[in-house]
């Protein structure tokens, strides 16, 4: 992790409870960082259920095609999941597959569990074989630290699956009816765009729920979450959300969609998720600003997405919000430029509360000093309504600064 | 312009001839600018037949409608051109339309023309109201600096037209086998994505060519120069190209497609577009490097494209060009992200002449020093081979910089 941490960091990382059928391993193999846990296990109670979401890259890393090998055979049950940091496991061909498979071949055997039910993740360069030698060496030794997942285990095991990253990442909550609980740890911070980005989120509850139910709750938080953030655009190799139901503190199974419970879980992930996703874009690689885009008023609320996303990729507005300058005409360009239906003389934007343009000109209340202000903050809101439907969606970015050349032009990640 | 010239820009503006039936002139208006032509003015001879391409933006600037509004008319001749820098006359509403309506008509009378036949283009801030007083005394002056295309009125003409620019841009060529040449300015260096840019390219011949052929050819040239740059992936309110053939040197007209001297002016044409395309992505905005981004192997011809521009507007991609470091693995990830068909296993990358990865890993032979003494030139070409068909496409971009932030963050363009 760097030594400068984000100003858009949460106060602290969260006081995350145990959950029952899980515990954590973290430690300091070596593979690219020195002195820092760099290994991450989570072993999970027999029959834990399995959700999962992955990058839409069409050149996915070797263990993103490991986890959807496993899912593909049918297999929705986990025993434990292992990831590292520091070197991807992309674009290494044959021999990629391979240290994945020695991976999880290793912790099972250690585990005594089927390799099968052992999922992959690993972040950081693309291109350089995973090291062997170390990895037999380090799993054993890895699964020797496994214990109870404690306040400070949930720390370390957010730690160690850090690159870039400038603070460790985590959520929790309870689910308020019953005694069950949902943790999260997340890493992120470049190559971060929607249809997930190099962002890894590891989830846990420890709650029943059938994998046909887990995924669907999974699938809806990550469309209103990850899938609505982005740093730069850049949609990595490795993007990975893992979603674990152990149902060792609830064990009375959610298997029906009409189960009353339903509701309260989907609420509590839902928070989970999108507490971690926007902790993600805090992180984003030089932000200052932390920026939330709302467009109401479209064709379709897929018509909205695309207009937000499209004003929180232009690295022209991005710019601006960097700059604090209130140059509301960038908006319009991205509007324009997302190839959605608009209407310029419908057109309503807003910088905070300040109504800007409308009717296809700069609002005659308009006021650039209060724009301004607005800009100063650490938080920013942009509102655009295109005055043709009801179509709606909120995406969250961050600014563009001299920091993200300095580390991208700098990192080899 | 800005003090400081690109690194990238060419060694001098070239020598382009007069062009029989366009005269020029330029005038400092002050619209923004101080102490520098601001306002350019091209006449037509009687029977110039004009063809056109705009920016895709739903929120296009006034003088794109109103250039829209006379072509859909089915006005297909021109009679004056007239652009200003420093405002777009973009988000300006009734007072926008008006204000180009104006121009149009001041001209018009001025030169004696229907202002149906005058052609307009902005280019600057987005949302300010142009000064229409400033314009209606500046017009008639503009009109009366008319004279001859000489080579330093060419020279005047493309100095006007910039805004954030760091040289003037111009191109010519001789239809090699008649006494008609095409002359070519051209603006831009932010915002500037596939489908246009904010890009204004103004080309003129003296052939005489039917507007429908004229339309033709301008839509293949720009297809294969314009729509094939990228330098931020924002797209302009403004972007306009527009051809004018006064048939004043050679006015035996070209009215057939099949007309054996279309081939020698679809080439001139091309190779005129191609290099004000060129020159555009090298002022791109804090650019050091011009990179080519070529693609094989692909699908289909489309697939390509869409392959090398998402490399080639990656912005991990493009830091990493900036810091001269081959760092392969974002070209990777860049293929993965283009959502077009590809093979891991069957994708071959080179930088420069270098092979760097094949067969889902990096080429045994692959050298780092290579790649990277490739890096350093200022002229970088980035090879990918999908291996899977045979679609080919080629992109032009340059790197990201501190320079494009520093510009962005101050500039309100």
């Amino acid at each position: 992790m760097s030594e400068s941490v984000s100003r858009l960091a949460p106060a602290s990382f969260p006081d995350i409870p145990p959950i029952a059928g899980v515990q954590l391993a973290t430690y300091a193999a070596g593979i690219k960082y020195e002195s820092r846990p760099d290994l991450f296990l989570a072993s999970l109670a027999e029959g834990t259920s399995v959700a999962a979401a992955f990058t839409s890259s069409k050149c996915p890393s070797a263990p993103v095609e490991w986890c959807r090998r496993i899912l593909n055979q049918g297999n929705r049950t986990a025993r434990a999941l292992v990831c590292n940091s520091g070197n991807a496991n992309a674009f290494t061909g044959a021999a990629g597959t391979a240290s994945a498979t020695l991976t999880a071949e290793v912790v099972a055997r250690s585990l005594g569990v089927d390799a099968e039910r052992v999922f992959l993740a690993s972040t950081g360069v693309i291109g350089e074989p995973l090291p062997d030698d170390i990895l037999s060496d380090s799993l054993p030794a890895l699964v020797d630290n496994l214990g109870v997942a404690s306040a400070e285990a949930w720390v370390e095991a957010a730690g160690a699956i850090c690159t870039t990253d400038t603070f460790s990442k985590g959520s929790a909550a309870r689910i308020n009816s019953t005694a069950a609980h949902i943790a999260g740890i997340a890493k992120g911070s470049g190559m971060i765009a929607p249809d997930m980005a190099t962002m890894l989120a590891f989830v846990f509850t420890d709650l029943a729920v059938a994998p046909e139910i887990l995924q669907s709750c999974l699938s809806t938080s990550v469309a209103a979450s990850f899938n609505c953030i982005t740093v730069d655009s850049d949609t990595s190799t490795s993007d990975t959300v893992l979603l674990f139901a152990t149902g060792e503190q609830i064990d009375d199974e959610i298997s029906s969609p009409t189960d009353s419970r339903l509701d309260e879980f989907q609420g509590a992930l839902d928070s989970v998720l999108l507490d971690l996703a926007h902790q993600v874009v805090r992180d984003g690689e030089g932000a200052t600003k932390f920026v939330q885009v709302t467009v109401t008023g479209a064709e379709s609320d897929e018509s909205a997405h695309n207009i937000a996303r499209s004003i929180a990729e232009s690295p022209l507005v991005s710019t601006a919000l960097a700059a604090e300058d209130a140059n509301w005409g960038r908006i319009v360009m991205a509007v324009g430029k997302a190839g959605e239906r608009a209407d310029r003389d419908r057109l309503s934007i807003w910088i905070g509360d300040e109504l800007v343009a409308a009717g296809g000109a700069q609002h005659r209340d308009y006021s650039e000093p209060r724009a301004t202000q607005h800009l100063k903050q650490d938080e920013i809101e942009l509102r655009v309504d295109v005055g043709i439907g009801t179509g709606a969606a909120t995406v969250w970015t961050c600014d563009l600064t001299h920091g993200y050349i300095e580390i991208n032009a700098g990192y080899r990640s």
